[in-house]
């Protein structure tokens, strides 16, 4: 047993206690009410980094949340791994629908998780995953294992769009200037099959409102004579994929980047059964893009789903009303050469010329992110393939992943640096949904993972 | 001036601010938090009809709200009148839109209603119609000019769909056994065009939800190879609906009665002026089924329409989320002869048929109500013609009202007794709306015209 894993080993019940007291802070960006618990937990943050060794750790204040800074500088002939991560969680309503209060973590064993996992909001994406790399960092000073410069830029703003990381990055160039990026907020196919993601969607996000009359009417005296908004609204999101499911916006497939029959071939060799994808989710059929398989049409083609509609009388009981407006929040993932804004302009533009002349139509953007593909013949990806392979046994899959981590754009844009996504949850670990959990095996994995990379990183320079 | 006239005169100021009070109640049957509210509404008017002079007011119980029975016999030999009312009113929500709170009444003038109107919830629908009964109750038993029998019947759950008005009127046959029934609850074409409603819409009202994953999933990972409920939600209502906006469900128009062109020539005398409609709704442009004008669509014509949809995330700013589930309540507006728990079923049967084998599809109905055509050459309809061309200085117009009153049918299936539907509203009063109000005008003149439908209903008995 090497010094890392003896340390890890004797620091384990610490190591999960201090994740535990990070998941019980409720550091919901989107939602204003969560401010102060925020902030909170950015102090935990910066906390921790001091007592794991750091030079120094700094909350840096944003138009937003703030943004903790760490660093460890061993030698200026080392090469700087700069860790990314994220303090803030989505929101967790519905809350009805969680087993346990979200912000009161408790360890349940699963099919998946035999050896229990952390149900909580964050416990994945990404407290877990980037806490993962403070207990690594904290081995590291503890074993004198540390050969790389080390930086942590974690964030309180990723599950709202990372509005203030690309001014942070500007004005701190120098600062945060690193080798490589190194991000845990992925996924691996399964525990005994580890991967690493080598590409991601991008997304565009709008909110759209369809108003028809100028208040809300009784449909008994109105019904059948006056446009009603949400069977309007209805009928311009279903008008916007065809029976394909192909998405009928103007221009939207121009710059997508197709992968060659070499490409998909490669891909259809990870592990994938249809029958566990539907079983685990609870579905007796599937859909998607006619001439894509599922694996396909969750990472290398572009999407659009309605993530949220509203509208009308939605509470108990029965009323006849029709409404004034109607809302949806809808999402567009994109693929490798797909631009965000551009996209987000065709829509707007083609969702105001499907509307009826009877209603008005207002479309807001929300946030979006640039898509990446990253190489695998780095010397980043290799560090990273060798630690993964050492600890699980086995060579690790590169895998495009169907999520987005806008952020890493924004590193290859302001620092010119590229990123290496080795992350540790699973697909079905419900982040962004009710009971999201993290396995403690995925937890201490990352734990003894993570310093095979940087030794590895150091190792490979030249 | 008649002493009755005399008599509204001299108590105006009271049978105004007794109006008031009753519309500070905020008996919302839909809510149950507002249940003891309900029954304050029922003891206020068992109250006023004993004060007013009747025999007997009861508050008579159900397996829901309270129904107020009251009666004043005058002969075994006069005829007898039944007067339905309700004192339940619309939920009031969204509360935002009011202008003032809807259940503090105040009196503002307005273009329609020059000399003022009662801005609450249900002060048109149906506090304010119903109590004009009251208030010409004791103005003919101050005068001494009731020549008819008058039995009441204000119930407390019409805006739920009067689930236990049938149980009631099954039980009570002998008691609430009339000649003919009154009713206030829809409405007049103008202030200047005096009308009384021959036919009325019934309704089917249902709730769906359509349920594809097991739980919320993040759309990044699953976008594009999963069911999404909203979109496929859409999909279905958009489908609903063919390009002249024809209803799509099979059999939907075996049943309906077309108007002869004779019918519908008569119908287009009434006055209406499109620009006007359209200003009153804030709308440019107008739609509908094909075919058929604004007031057809509105009236004789069968409709769908969505009154709530909702799903997914609906908070502030973005959630990535593919929701487990879609929810909307749609209703759909019948005319003659179609019928209510076969349009349901209709409905129920296609809406499943529709649906992917990616989803399953619940579909819950909700209360329904039968169309309804009341004839013009009866003995009560010439009644309330001639008590109207008294009091408006013309000859009311025989018209096909868009609402449902599904009490109509049932007076006539349990009772065998007719029914004559002399409202005083106008359709922009707003009801089930933000800021409903009801014209000063409108109330004195219902006051004023119903002792004379009594006197001449006592008169044309052979």
């Amino acid at each position: 047993m090497t010094a890392i894993n003896n340390y890890i080993e004797s620091n384990k019940d610490r190591f999960l206690n201090e994740l535990l007291d990070l998941l019980r802070i409720p550091s919901v960006s989107a939602d204003s009410k969560f401010k102060d618990d925020v902030r909170k937990a950015a102090t935990f943050i910066q906390e921790k980094l001091i007592s794991a060794g750091a030079d120094k750790a700094e909350i840096c204040e944003t138009a937003g949340h703030p943004i903790v800074y760490g660093e460890k500088m061993v030698s200026e002939d080392a090469p700087t791994v700069l860790v990314y991560g994220h303090y803030d969680v989505q929101p967790a309503d519905p809350y009805e629908l969680w087993d346990s209060p979200p912000f009161e973590p408790v360890i349940k064993e699963t099919e998946l998780h035999p050896d229990g996992a952390i149900f909580a909001r964050g416990a994945c994406d990404d407290k877990g995953q980037m806490y993962m790399h403070i207990k690594a960092f904290e081995t590291m000073m503890a074993t004198g294992a540390l050969t790389c410069n080390i930086k942590f830029i974690i964030e309180g703003e990723e599950e709202v769009g990372s509005d203030n990381l690309g001014i942070f990055l500007e004005e701190n160039k120098e600062m945060v200037k690193a080798d490589i990026v190194l991000v845990s907020d992925t996924g691996i196919i399964a525990n005994d099959v580890p991967s690493i993601t080598v590409g991601l969607r991008g997304l565009s996000y709008v909110e759209v409102e369809v108003t028809g009359p100028n208040r809300d009417l009784h449909s008994g005296l109105y019904g059948g004579a006056v446009p009603n908004p949400i069977n309007i609204l209805a009928e311009m999101i279903a008008s916007l994929k065809d029976d394909n499911q192909r998405i009928n916006i103007l221009g939207f497939y121009n710059d997508v980047v197709e992968l060659s029959a070499e490409e998909r071939a490669a891909m259809a060799k990870a592990p994938f059964k249809l029958s566990e994808f539907k079983d685990s989710i609870g579905l007796s059929d599937i859909e998607g893009e006619t001439g894509y398989n599922t694996m396909e049409r969750a990472s290398i083609r572009p999407t659009l789903d309605v993530n949220g509609i509203w509208g009308g009388y939605t509470g108990e009981g029965a009323k006849t009303v029709i409404a004034s407006k109607a809302y949806a929040k809808i999402s567009m993932r994109l693929v490798p050469n797909q631009d965000p804004d551009k996209i987000t302009k065709l829509f707007e533009e083609h969702f105001k010329s499907i509307a009826p002349e009877s209603v008005s139509v207002k479309v807001t953007p929300h946030h979006g992110g640039q898509p990446a593909v990253t190489p695998t013949d780095s010397v980043a990806y290799q560090a990273a393939a060798k630690a993964m392979e050492t600890t699980f046994g086995k060579e690790p899959i590169p895998f495009r992943g169907g999520g987005s981590i806008p952020i890493v754009a924004l590193f290859e844009q302001i620092l010119g640096s590229k990123t290496v996504l080795m992350g540790f949850g699973l697909d079905s670990d419900a982040i962004h949904s009710p009971n999201e959990h993290y396995g403690l095996f995925n937890y201490f994995k990352g734990i003894e993972t993570i310093p095979l990379f940087f030794q590895n990183f150091a190792d490979m320079q030249d």
